[in-house]
């Protein structure tokens, strides 16, 4: 089974955090901020976190934050007290220590994904109310913690109870950070929800929720409340600011301006989003990568991540050269069913134990070799993903007022330039430049014409 | 609540049954046969099914039979037998009479959905290895009997058994049919899998399983097994003919040959389908229906239905009138929900209660009014639906060698003659002449070019 890899934890504070609320917090400078220099919102270059390979080193992770980070000492942690309450017939308040010493530890590989990740292909396509992450807001790691299930039994939610709230300990403008999943789903112990306090068999760091998170897998990354001070059961969703504001999409038609002047479109439930979407993205090529064509080995090797959501496996990845007309397959290596066939063991301070799950909660890695002397006669390489329940990465992109679950087939293109072939990805993350659909936007051309914005048909005018 | 809709009961053998091996069993003659004469494959015509409402009569809910209907007397159902067997703990024989006695007796709404409904759309694309299904291989009933997971637990499967493979007594050239579904899922309450006996309140009738059936909520229909027999625990997938080589969709590049030459393709669990995927379908304006435009009535109202798989809510459903550029939506209609909110209570010979159960297992019928002015301006309609986990059905065909699954946007043509506008479905079922695909194809449209075989761009030349 894949073990972390190294680990160098960041010991300085960064320049520009030092005139921010989190001055006290050391981080690692190959971060890209997408949010100016805070709040903290962070994802690695592309290359750099599918390097890491399966796990994700702490600093590589990335970080979604929406104010200042709890600074919790490691004196108080044993001390950290959290609250199951609301509609159960046996409040619980528990402290940190006794969450250690009365319940059992479980760790699992976990992959987390924000429900922005891919947000800025949306953003140029058309603005959305969302920052710009590029395809890295994805990470992986073993969190080790105690089912939450396990919790909520000896609690005993009553009847009529179908939600649990979670509330963190940031403060924020409009509130401690909350958000709620479904009772039922929490009670599944096939879900996998957990209460963690480790990360790759160490402490949580302090942008990861040290000392206590929520971990929902196969959920979007917004469900997986950090630095966790309670639990509310309760027969409806979180009444949470951020609950209703954020992490909904949106029917494609209702405008920035229609959801600003009309709340039913954030009251309505339906709209929020839970599991993820399937996806996928090509890492290698990387952007900007350039490839000589003289004396080249015969085949280049193209390879990315997919992933699924709800606990759905990917089933297929398949590639295109030529717009979607024709697919070949990919091969799709999946770490996580190697921790799966490993059978019970202890691992990082907790039981590993798998083998009656059926879901898939992380991310698999697929490559292709693609002969050179093909990738020099197309314009462009596309991937996309299938699950086990059918869900294909559309075509096109849904686009919506939040910008969240981008997934449509991830397009790099290809330029000849002399004796070099060079890939452009479809953006780069934050306010950074670059990409095929700016490039494309630039010249006039139209990238909701379903045709990523080249003439349409242009390749193929036998077609008709 | 909805209670199912009046029913006459066929008393006559039709005619082309007579001199099959089903000659002694009544049937609806307003049944699209799909396979000839013999087995009985058969769907509703599509107005006929909608207009029945969310429940369907057992007289014109789809059948998808492989041989012969096992001939069960009235007399024989209380000592018909079957087991649970396997990697068990306390192997059982029961009898009808006893799953009555013994177990607790439930009663859920259930839709059921060949996996190869709409099919007809593919083999128009390109002949597959299946017959041809239109709109119509969907349906909903009341099923009441026992919950799978009781028997299950009083059997207590044994630590690595991990499916239920389950055999029907209908005895085919490649043996009795029979396939499998996972322990895990089977265990789990929430995905309301049950042993039925009763379909809308009455005995099941021969063509659904009388005396006995797997109702496999949210999947595809393959895995309820009919006229059920055995129930068997085992470490891996059922190795019956009908699981290997039936309900599959192989990657969209295998042909029919290679998928011929190379087993390798069907021996990959990783493409056996059990979730339904995500789909809808435009009832009204029905096939060649005609909208007199003059003194029409301002709107007319577009209505179809709508499902998602695996239990999973759609959330919505978009109407597009310019080729998927922009999308409104429709009103939807869950009257499943109205079961749920009904709290416990005793229906048809079972307790209904639903109230924690967050799943969706019915379709939902949609609507949306639009200006006949308007219709009179476009040349087609279409619809899509978005499940809760934002799968959405695609734009273009996933075709594949069993054509199953097939869910694109619905479109149907209208057509200006004169003061009346003429509405064209895709295909009719069978070998029923008629569509807009095939006016298309006959023409020498490319089905496949992505703009479902009409000019690329003809309407907007203005795009690029």
């Amino acid at each position: 089974i894949a073990l972390p890899p190294p680990t160098s934890p960041p010991i300085a504070v960064l320049e520009p955090d030092k005139k921010t609320p989190d001055g006290w917090l050391p981080r690692d400078p190959r971060l890209i901020r997408l949010t100016g220099v805070h709040p903290f919102n962070v994802e690695a270059p592309l290359s750099d976190l599918y390097n890491e390979g399966f796990l994700t080193s702490p600093e590589l992770f990335y970080v979604r934050n929406h104010g200042a980070v709890p600074q919790v000492k490691d004196e108080e942690i044993p001390d950290w007290e959290f609250t199951v309450e609301g509609m159960v017939e046996h409040p619980l308040r528990l402290t940190f220590r006794e969450l250690l010493e009365q319940y059992d530890q479980k760790t699992y590989p976990i992959t987390l994904v924000c429900a922005g990740n891919r947000r800025k292909e949306q953003n140029v396509v058309r603005k959305t109310k969302g920052f710009s992450w590029g395809a890295a807001g994805v990470s992986t790691a073993l969190f080790t913690g105690v089912v939450l299930g396990d919790l909520l039994k000896k609690a005993k939610p009553k009847r009529g109870a179908r939600y649990v709230c979670m509330e963190g300990a940031d403060k924020l403008p409009n509130g401690y950070y909350g958000t709620s999943v479904k009772l039922n789903w929490a009670l599944d112990p096939n879900r996998g929800m957990m209460l963690a306090h480790r990360m790759n068999g160490e402490m949580l760091r302090p942008d990861h929720g040290k000392p206590l998170r929520a971990v929902i897998p196969g959920q979007i990354g917004g469900r997986s409340v950090k630095w966790l001070k309670r639990l509310i059961i309760t027969a409806e969703p979180s009444d949470n600011w951020y609950h209703i504001y954020d992490n909904r999409v949106l029917p494609t038609m209702v405008s920035p301006e229609e959801s600003a002047n009309d709340p039913k479109w954030w009251m309505d439930e339906r709209y929020a989003i839970y599991d993820l979407s399937t996806n996928s993205a090509i890492a290698y090529p990387a952007h900007e990568e350039q490839l000589c064509v003289v004396d080249a080995p015969s085949n280049y090797r193209v390879k990315g991540y997919a992933y699924g959501g709800g606990g759905r496996r990917v089933t297929r990845v398949e590639v295109s050269l030529d717009k979607g007309k024709t697919w070949r397959l990919a091969k799709i290596d999946y770490a996580e069913d190697r921790y799966r066939e490993a059978g019970p063991r202890q691992l990082c301070g907790g039981e590993l134990d798998m083998e009656l799950r059926e879901n898939s909660f992380c991310w698999c890695f697929w490559n292709l070799d693609i002969a050179v002397s093909e990738l020099s006669e197309v314009g462009d390489i596309f991937v996309r993903a299938m699950d086990e329940s059918m869900n294909l990465q559309p075509r096109d992109m849904y686009w919506s007022v939040l910008g969240m679950m981008n997934n449509p087939w991830y397009r790099i293109t290809i330029a000849k330039e002399g004796d070099y072939l060079r890939f452009e990805h479809p953006t780069q993350p934050a306010l950074m430049p670059g990409g095929w659909m700016e490039r494309v936007k630039k010249v006039g051309g139209d990238l909701t014409n379903g045709y990523w914005g080249e003439e349409i048909g242009s390749d193929d005018k036998s077609e008709v």
